[in-house]
């Protein structure tokens, strides 16, 4: 069998990297293989992650690389060095242009930490979207995963899983709570999915 | 023990009104008593299941009556006559003006088939939010239990419950599960809660 490559993109600690790595060791994801990590941000603990699986890690900074262009040639490049097939996007922080997601049609996975289409959008992210939940009162929230366009977070949502707000919850306790309940198991189910799709779709294995 | 007295406001079926007085009968809703239902149409089935139960039912009817002035003022007056203190919206199709609903803070509770702020606000009720909610291809969906303010569906948050999206769902089927799985738990629950606060804040409870 013939797996899919899979790059995954991060910003920060990398724990939905490590979600997938682990899911590739313990059989869950099956059909793709992560065969690049690529980091915004040369701190990013996913980087010592990647390390420690045995996984390349390439570091493409916005801020380093001087414009847009520039960041996002360099993320291209990458790709096609390693010949990644599908990209997750597990909690990176930089922005994709139209121009971008438009070459990679469900291609691209993101994980969102709410319900799509509460708490999304411009301006949603990380823990604000926890706060946005906590201020607005909701006693349920949850992750969605869903293919990445033009529109953001407006893409094809593949899985949604709900979460319960406590009373009391700090954004920091719904963030980690989230994580735990929805995000490190949506994202191996969805990268699985989506792998197996495009593995089904390559001609050798039409054979 | 006095209880709280609960006025419903119905449109249809009346199922939301049933799971009401069921809950009343089995001692989930303890701490207050269904004294009226008032029905917005005189066809209502609603009404059958109140005079069943040998709970009053009158009819006030905007069309009939001409205006919302004198549709609220009959709405009033009825409540007035039965010593109401707390309004549940129980599939109400009609509009309550800022008017009448700000001489009832935290009095008056709606529940709405989705999870609030998703496929909420003006232009969302009945089947139209689940029509909604498969357009936008969401995989969870559920019901919100809310006070009722000035803003459409915007008051505060009382009890939400998550429901499953199946793949082929039609609208139909979803707000069946929707009701089935969470509108017919909530709604009692939320009916518990409010009418419990309201009868511990009655002077002779405090005796």
């Amino acid at each position: 069998m013939v797996k899919t490559k899979i790059a995954v993109l991060v910003s920060g600690g990398g724990t939905n990297l490590q979600a997938l790595l682990d899911a590739q060791r313990e059989g869950i994801l099956t059909d793709g293989e992560i065969v690049l990590v690529i980091a915004s941000n040369p701190e990013a603990y996913a980087l010592t992650r990647a390390a420690q699986a045995g996984v390349p890690g390439v570091v493409c900074s916005r801020k380093e690389l001087g414009s847009q262009e520039a960041f996002e040639e360099a993320i291209s490049r990458a790709l096609a060095d390693h010949g990644a097939e599908l990209l997750i996007l597990a909690g990176f922080m930089s922005i994709l242009s139209a121009d971008f997601t438009s070459r990679w049609p469900r291609r691209i996975l993101n994980v969102h930490p709410s319900l799509i289409p509460a708490f999304c959008g411009k301006g949603f992210y990380g823990l604000k979207v926890h706060e946005a939940a906590l201020a607005y009162g909701v006693k349920v929230t949850g992750a969605t995963v869903h293919f990445v366009n033009e529109v953001p977070d407006g893409g094809e949502i593949l899985l949604q899983k709900a979460v319960e707000v406590l009373p009391g919850d700090t954004p920091e306790d719904l963030q980690r709570r989230v994580m735990e309940q929805a995000e490190w198991n949506l994202l191996p189910q969805a990268a699985q999915m989506v792998a197996e799709e495009i593995r089904r779709e390559k001609p050798n294995e039409r054979l």
